[in-house]
């Protein structure tokens, strides 16, 4: 690990070497990306006009196509915010928390934080050469799929803690922004920030202007999407629940940092979600949204209809091919939690009048 | 671990019996709790009137002399706030951290946590009498130190994960509040929520009206916090960080929980309090406040010294057995490094008019 260490401390600057070639191996490769975001546990979203106060009389939700599923959030926010009403529920308590890649932005054709990893493995082998050699990252390098798919999920946890860990939190929050300001989404050509959904974001914006807060809640680690929540869907960091790895603090260059070390400490999806939840927030969100790829969001939905009082839970449905993706899940288990616990289902395709909103310049550009 | 499992789950109800017992217990034997203390690496605190605005031409710390503390504490908030001025701090950088355990409340003779573990001892052997014959709950019921000081720490830890684990959140908190609406500090005499410092509550409202978040970072368990840390301090429980325990999500008759294993996950204290407030916050407080006792808050403000930009740190040292409490650290690390670094002293002697406020009744009674 020591050479890796020091390329990663050694790495700095100009990546547009390792930015162009990689970028043309991740459009080869993008199946190998898959199984990495896999291995990490992800389940889709692009970036945003800051929502604007509106008044009660506009539409608070003009890319829903009218219907039972935007009625139903309406009927719920309009509830839950009655005072006096049988439904009332306070503002301390008005906590909505919602998955990210698949949810707020796209998830396809992986997440992004995994082509994080995948450029700073490019990144880090232009500094090191030595890489080249050296598994996971030389199968990393060439796209070597059947490596991967043989050495099962460690090899993909260890390019992840190889890429993301050992520099202080400062550090990588520097790099992520390089990444995040710079790649594209190979599919639909633009920044990931640029390809936010729309509909979310709307929706966001209306929970926000009924008091409630609204969190973030992803498999993908808190670090990354701190760096990006802020600005595309105006969620401050604070309001941000992810995966985690192991820090400690530590003293370099005669100040006190607080160090990535290369262990994942929490995973922040299934089961984890609730535990998230807990940790960061304390109550039962009363408005969740998820969606259909991996059961990931299910727990974090069961969670929140365990809570006494009212809730709504909302299941993205990825059946849009002509604007999105489209993509199932082999055993359905979310579709049939949906209708187990009565979650409401959102159709892209019947549910969102828009998906991309029409200004995509990003604000963190 | 069954006996105990059951024991903690048949508990419900009356306690008032071993409430008593373990009072006098309490009482006779707060050296073995100091000791229990000392092993869950804790850091003193009363509850408190709601702050009330107030207009600039009123004294925003009535309770503090004037002197060079308080005129620090005023000059830097007065500084961050001066929009234009070369210290401005915009407000989503406005963030405080402050220790609980002798800096909020009183920590002395043990803190409250310590008498909560302790309590719940005597409330699970009047289930199962069958502790009385196990340690290391013999030796707790009969306030046996001799035991303790021989098996060390663990037998500590043990007593904690028995009475704070094996059980789901919700009623945890139950069992919290219990305890912290009916137990009294032996010393003073009052119920602990009663006996928090006065300069600090009113630090507290004058940070907030300065548009500060006041977070608090804690040694303390994060969910102990939470009962408390609301009505006393006006802390939203999502602004509180602290010591955490494994959790995980399971379905308990039919619905999901956040359940408490018994495992320690991360102490908030010394270098983790920096971990936590990365973890939770994401940010470098620009104010910290913590307390001699065991070096405990160093670190954290180190980690807010260490941050770009105009930043406060202020260690509270009991000096005042008068009034309080008197205590030092043996190797004087907490004000050797104020020295160092130059965080702020507050000596309790000289630096607060009055301690604990005139109107003590608790909110949460």
């Amino acid at each position: 690990m020591k050479n890796l260490h020091n390329s990663i401390s050694a790495f700095g600057g100009s990546h547009e070497f390792a930015n162009k070639r990689s970028k043309a191996l991740i459009n080869k490769y993008a199946i190998s990306i898959f199984l990495l975001a896999t291995a990490l546990g992800y389940s889709a979203g692009r970036p945003v006009l800051s929502p604007r106060a509106q008044t009660g009389r506009v539409d608070p939700l003009p890319s829903w196509n009218d219907g039972a599923t935007k009625r139903g959030i309406i009927d719920f926010v309009t509830r839950v915010t009655r005072e006096g009403g049988p439904d009332f529920v306070p503002v301390a308590d008005r906590i909505a928390t919602l998955d990210n890649d698949g949810t707020l932005w796209v998830e396809k054709p992986a997440p992004v934080e995994a082509y994080f990893v995948f450029a700073r493995v490019h990144e880090l082998a232009a500094r090191d050469p030595s890489l080249k050699d050296r598994q996971p990252f030389k199968a990393a390098l060439e796209g070597d799929m059947a490596y991967f798919r043989e050495a099962g999920k460690k090899a993909f946890l260890d390019l992840f803690t190889a890429t993301e860990t050992g520099m202080d939190q400062e550090r990588f929050a520097a790099e992520a922004r390089q990444f995040i300001e710079k790649w594209r989404n190979p599919k639909l050509d633009r920044l990931f920030t640029e390809i936010v959904y729309q509909p979310m974001i709307e929706l966001l914006a209306y929970l926000r202007r009924n008091s409630f807060q609204t969190w973030i809640c992803s498999g993908g680690t808190i670090d990354f999407v701190r760096v990006f929540a802020p600005q595309i869907y105006g969620i401050p960091i604070d309001q941000i629940i992810g995966s985690e790895l192991k820090l400690e603090s530590r003293t370099e260059g005669g100040r006190l940092v607080v160090w990535r070390l290369p262990e994942i400490e929490t995973i922040n999806d299934k089961g984890g979600k609730p535990v998230g939840i807990d940790r960061h927030i304390g109550k039962r969100p009363i408005f969740v949204a998820g969606n259909v790829l991996s059961g990931g969001d299910i727990a974090m939905m069961e969670y929140s209809k365990g809570r006494k009082g009212p809730s709504f839970q909302l299941l993205i449905n990825h059946d849009d091919a002509a604007r999105e993706f489209a993509y199932a899940e082999k055993d359905n288990a979310s579709l049939n939690a949906a209708k187990k616990y009565g979650f409401t289902v959102a159709n892209i395709k019947s549910d969102w009048k828009t998906v991309f909103g029409p200004g995509q310049a990003s604000s963190i550009k």
